[in-house]
């Protein structure tokens, strides 16, 4: 049997915006209660304040430092050094005193529990909206395993990345999954981009109640908007004719409401732009 | 053993617009060498001059006029109107000559051969872009059926259509494709929306060149732009920095050398315009 300690959602954030994010996505997971536990992949620009605050939300923040490694991944680093982030992500497969773990992409929301997830088996992933024989890599199923890691670095050394990311890699190497196994698609509710209410609304109106996980994706992120917490909106949004739950306003109201007060305790008398 | 001559290609015209396109479609079919029959049902308003055409090009030209049919679509029509042209589509499974189709939007273009699809069961669809766990209703294989035809107009007239049009209904009856059988997963390379190219260029350009079937979906269609035949150039064509093949010359070029020769025979001194 699985005991949920051996089972973890696992995050990134190589900056402090990102780490904003992780924030969010760890809080909105902690409120949906899960069972499971919460690392965070931390890169080594992530401040110490940033850093305290992740750990006051996580139960691992874990330094990933592919520069000072020394290993096969510093190694495939000289080759593809425009692969640095990608090898950051890769780095999940290390986490190999869990058995089986989520990826979520420090950009996305959890809007309810989401614990079922680790019945489904690596690599299982929700469909890309812009390409959707391709899984989109923000949030998948994985086991950690070193075999698996080692494998994949060697992929992205030898064949690169199609779209300079971790999705190119990532679909490059688990390349069955648009055509072997059902269960190893996740329902796009569990992954489900913002922009997917603006091209297709009527599906996003009669599926979109369900969504389970958001997926900021794309240029613009939460955390490079300006919110009003008085008019609790967003500058800038786009709006439309019909109003719909704005996702945005939701991620907001968490990040000042549950992360900006351990921010500012975090860091004291220095100065903290709470965006 | 199923023959070939049991398995059909089947597309929809109500208009002499929509005509323009199933010509090209069916010319696409034909130059790359299928071995299945070519159906096309046409509705009460296309012109004589365009019935005269698609009698050129495919086996069967079958006209459907649901509001004369005083059957139980007529009645399903009376209580939704707005869905004329849905009901009309979903007569195809009544082509129970057949007992195989693959059902194919006349704002398709096909560019190689793609009889393989017969192999596959009811109902087979690639995913759609804009919400990956709905299938795009423009390419579809099906089984002709009475039965399954009463089933769906039933659904139609108590369910209506999500998005106003047949992939709402047909995703609505057809409602485990998105998590039941993969083999009913299309590769997206069998119906690849043009606007695919812009949303994922990188996937486009990794995998867009196996592409089989170019999907013209949304607003603006082949026929809706003009050509200029000297340039080989679509007027008002979206271009990006990038090249890549134009699948809108492609149509064009269809067009104007082996459907307008028809076309103008057809119309003989009649005023008629190419476009
Ligand atoms: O500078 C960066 C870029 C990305 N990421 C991590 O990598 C993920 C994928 O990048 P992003 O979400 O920006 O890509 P998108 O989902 O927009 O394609 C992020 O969510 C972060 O977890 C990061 O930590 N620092
Ligand atoms: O006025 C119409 C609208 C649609 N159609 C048929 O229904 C299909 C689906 O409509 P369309 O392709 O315009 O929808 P889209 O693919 O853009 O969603 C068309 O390809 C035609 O075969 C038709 O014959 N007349
Ligand atoms: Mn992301
Ligand atoms: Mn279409």
């Amino acid at each position: 049997m699985t005991m949920d300690h051996e089972q973890a959602f696992v995050t990134l954030a190589t900056n402090d915006s990102y780490a904003k994010g992780a924030m969010v996505l760890g809080k909105s997971l902690r409120n949906h209660k899960t069972s499971k536990k919460l690392v965070v992949l931390i890169g080594p620009h992530v401040s110490d304040q940033s850093s305290s605050v992740l750990h006051k939300i996580y139960d691992e923040v874990k330094l990933v430092d592919v520069m000072d490694s020394g290993d096969t991944a510093h190694l495939a680093m000289m080759k593809r050094p425009d692969l640095g982030v990608t090898f950051t992500k890769l780095h999940c497969w290390t986490l190999t005193h869990y058995s089986k773990c989520v990826f979520m992409d420090a950009d996305t929301l959890v809007l309810s529990n989401i614990d079922e997830l680790f019945d489904r088996e690596e690599l299982s992933a929700a469909p890309d909206p812009g390409w959707p024989d391709c899984f989109n890599s923000g949030v998948f199923v994985f086991r950690p395993s070193n075999e698996t890691y080692g494998k994949l670095l060697q992929y992205c050394t030898v064949h690169g990345s199609f779209d300079g990311g971790d999705q190119g890699v990532l679909n490059g190497f688990f390349c069955d999954w648009s055509t072997t196994d059902i269960t190893k698609h996740l329902p796009f509710i569990y992954n489900m981009s913002s922009i997917a209410i603006y091209t297709y609304l009527p599906a996003f109106k009669q599926y979109g109640a369900n969504a389970k996980v958001v997926h900021f994706l794309g240029q613009r992120k939460p955390w490079s908007y300006t919110y009003d917490p008085k008019q609790r909106r967003v500058r800038g949004e786009i709006q439309d004719a019909t109003p719909h739950p704005s996702f945005l306003v939701d991620w907001w109201i968490l990040y000042s409401s549950e992360v900006v007060p351990l921010l500012l305790r975090a860091y004291g008398d220095l100065p903290f732009h709470s965006g």
